[in-house]
């Protein structure tokens, strides 16, 4: 028998060689998850939701039409999927809008006079061209989220900083009454690394530039593109003072800004946004099911199904991504192309003859991008019920390939893990010891109570060049890497439902996450009406 | 000495092993276009005048301030270069106006009976969506050039054709009181052969849907990308008949749109162009020089310098590029790059202590994007002076690297073309001789006068991807791909101002380029007021 096995067929081969793990093996259980990995790889199943999600819901952002849409979407195709339960659990936020957003630069090199020889027909044009009006250039500008309106044109100089601690370090006297530009730019690498160390400038900026007089805040995106495209993105909700009317300029403009602001001539920018946390919502929101809390602007639903397991009916595994997206794209990839995983690897798993022997909880997060508002409030609703959640898994770094995964498990799971790295290992994907997983940033919230978690990281290398901007479109999702994702989803799935041994303990964070403020907990200056 | 030249350094190796010309070598010239090729491989000076023009004008469309600006901008830029003189020669166009656009995409699938198991927090959710108005999807538009205003909000189902020829071949039945969507998708090549192919939905589509009953006009943009920013472009001036409003999606926008229209409910669409040519010009601008001329409504002018010939002040070589450009980016690309080109080519081939033999006339055309108005013009004026135009050549296919050369020359001109292959074979430039040489859309006017012409070809295979967006900016040029062009360019410009053979003569065209119909000889009809 032991030469027989030793004779495998030729795919098999990669699949021993490439294999260190020493875990036992469940032959039963591989050959499900080998059936379940070739399926999807040539499944349409995520793609088919997302594209459901992008076309027949679109921008999602929280508390417009579009949320309120995409909470219908999803209870109606976890229906359809024949998910056991699905539920909805509110979730309050302020409500921001974004009614209009416009900005121009002004920059000429002065007018020379005339040659001697000018014709007369030179003359007649230049008088008239210094007769009109200055000519400017529109700036491809998006409002950061949480940025108060400027309530009308706003026309200053623009000072230019390269980076925020440049910002920090500067003399108010530089700074007061003008437009503060920072410019620094965001690298590019697979870990999307860049992503902290210039995604600052956007949660601090507009409380550092106030803190120095300044009139308002333009940021180069955060972004690694170098589209004319702007990255919208939330402005931090807990840093203490007040805050300038902020917008980011994209990649392509910020280069033109540069080279004027490298010229002798000021540089002056005019920025219109009617932007703002909408006052007029108190009433129509807190009538209904919130009159017990005066905060709560606006209300949005995490969307949750449920798989029952075979044998268990009071533990499951959690995964999720975040239902809401930005406004100027469809959110196909933030977060759509996560919705579209966690539910077909959900749907798909619990369609085998024999599901799995604890339930799978899917849970689509309500208004992540505003403030984890989704993950918050799940967290806070189901702190008590910590203990039936087995362990945790989030999509939201895109739809590129899956590259590697981490772990914050017990010493107790590592069978579990083992066999996980040897199915994932066939996808390319490899286990990354280097740090404890997160659990991102909704998941993460439960992770911080204590919940076990597993990170897949995705390849990060050009998700930064479309994030929060209007090419977040279905168009810019490979099917075959949402394949990817999908096969090394239903593995995790499947194999973390049937875990012979617990995940847990793991150590809870200090500081209870719902517990931390943001803009919900803010006295929040309104729109000029 | 035969020995010593056999045994040549390592570059030169490649130099020889690659030179298939057998023309006879005129050594000092040989060496300065070595020279000159080593500089302008090196050379910031064509980047650093798009940068000047891309930063100090930005968008210059036709009729527009920015129009204005770029006009001066060339002359004072001319003028410190040392031109030997520099003049404007006025051209005339009806001025068309974008004032704004917008659309929006309504599709959703009807709303499900809330199953008999509903919570009552999810029955007042759904009755609460089901009592507020459709949820509409932006749409990533902008209008064609040319096109008419919807004058306000215009709202139809969408029908789709898969090209310009279904739409001819539809029912009027199936098309009337309906917005038409062509959805042709072009294709990426090295020759941009792609865009001959579907820009005819561009500039005859309007006039196709009109004739069918059609409210207004959708077509998916004219371009290779996946990106969400629309791509303009002119309509046909001299179709018969009417024209709808009509407008391009972005790329990503039309894949949408289709995943909307496989469905089985109506899609529907709301465009609110306000564009149009302008009906108000007309006093301003022909109370000024063009009184005798009613239908000029808005007036530019090309911008024309001229460096003397060592020995001959009669003739010259002529190169030029559009000073226009489209009003969603700045123009670095189309056709910044060409004008940077042209004139830094010029600049340094006569900057060099001896000169060559002819002049040297730089041609920056007015408004070449909405009908060729400056080349026509040019052509126009300087029908008579035909015979002091050796040779022409123009730069407008962007600022990817030149890959092959087509010429139009008499026979006895080869001498000249081979030493010139010799050359450009250095820079990567193969001679194409499977076609004659068009000069362009500019320069071509004079072509089709008789004028000899020359022909660079830039690889095309990214042009399409930015062309008439607002991402043709400044951040899409590669320095060193523009160095390349400009590597060819001098060389170009010294060996067919020296060339000891006439270029001519070459047949002209049957039909004089000026005389064809444009918008400026149509009766337009304006915007609302």
């Amino acid at each position: 028998m032991k030469r027989i096995l030793l004779i495998p067929a030729a795919g098999l081969v990669i699949f021993f060689a490439g294999c260190q793990s020493t875990a036992p093996r469940d032959s039963e259980a591989d050959t499900v998850i080998e059936q379940l990995q070739q399926d999807a790889l040539s499944s349409d199943l995520a793609w088919d939701i997302l594209a459901s999600l992008t076309s027949e819901v679109g921008p999602r952002m929280g508390g417009t039409g579009g949320d309120k849409l995409a909470v219908r979407w999803a209870v109606k195709k976890m229906r359809d999927f024949g998910f056991d339960r699905v539920w909805t659990e509110p979730v309050k936020f302020p409500r921001w809008v974004r009614t209009s957003e416009s900005a121009e630069v002004f920059y000429s090199v002065p007018k020379e006079p005339l040659a001697a020889d000018a014709s007369e027909m030179e003359k007649r044009h230049y008088n008239k061209i210094g007769l009109r009006k200055p000519v400017g250039q529109p700036l491809a500008i998006t409002a950061l989220g949480g940025s108060p309106s400027t309530n009308g044109p706003l026309e200053a100089e623009l000072v230019q900083f390269d980076t925020l601690a440049a910002l920090e370090a500067a003399s108010s006297e530089d700074v007061q009454h003008k437009i503060v530009f920072i410019s620094t730019r965001m690298r590019t690498s697979r870990t999307g690394a860049g992503y902290r160390e210039t995604v600052i400038n956007r949660s601090r900026g507009p409380f550092v530039a106030a803190s120095k007089g300044a009139l308002a805040l333009l940021i180069r995106s955060v972004g690694t593109d170098n589209d004319r495209l702007p990255h919208t993105g939330m402005m931090s909700g807990s840093e203490p003072g007040e805050r300038v009317p902020a917008a980011a300029v994209s990649n392509s403009d910020a280069d033109n800004l540069l080279i004027m602001l490298a010229g002798e001539e000021p540089v002056v920018v005019r920025m219109d946004l009617d932007v703002g946390f909408a006052v007029d919502d108190y009433v129509e929101n807190t009538a209904e099911e919130y009159a017990d809390d005066k905060a709560a602007q606006a209300t949005s639903f995490n969307v949750i199904g449920e798989f029952d397991g075979s044998a268990d009916l009071s533990e499951f595994i959690l995964i999720g991504a975040h239902l809401d997206s930005w406004d100027l794209g469809t959110g196909a990839v933030d977060d759509g192309a996560g919705v579209a995983l966690v539910m077909a690897a959900a749907k798909i798993v619990s369609d085998l003859p024999v599901r799995p022997k604890y339930g799978i909880r899917v849970v689509l997060y309500a208004n992540e991008e505003q403030g984890i508002y989704g993950g918050k409030a799940y967290a806070k609703l189901h702190e008590l019920e910590l203990g039936s959640h087995l362990v945790g898994a989030e999509s939201d770094m895109g739809a590129d390939r899956i590259y590697s995964f981490r772990t914050r498990v017990s010493p107790q799971a590592e069978p579990t893990i083992d066999r996980l790295a040897h199915h994932l290992k066939k996808l390319g994907i490899e286990r990354d010891e280097s740090e404890l997983a997160g659990g991102a940033a909704d998941v993460g919230q439960m992770r911080k109570l204590g919940m076990p978690a597993i990170d897949f990281k995705q390849d990060a290398t050009h998700y930064f060049d479309l994030h929060h901007t209007a090419n977040d479109m279905l168009a810019k999702v490979d099917p075959d890497d949402l394949r990817q994702n999908l096969a090394a989803w239903v593995t995790l799935v499947y194999l973390t439902a049937n875990s012979a041994t617990p995940f847990g303990p793991v150590e809870p964070s200090d500081q209870k996450p719902h517990l931390m403020p943001s803009f919900h907990e803010r006295g929040l200056p309104g729109r000029a009406p």
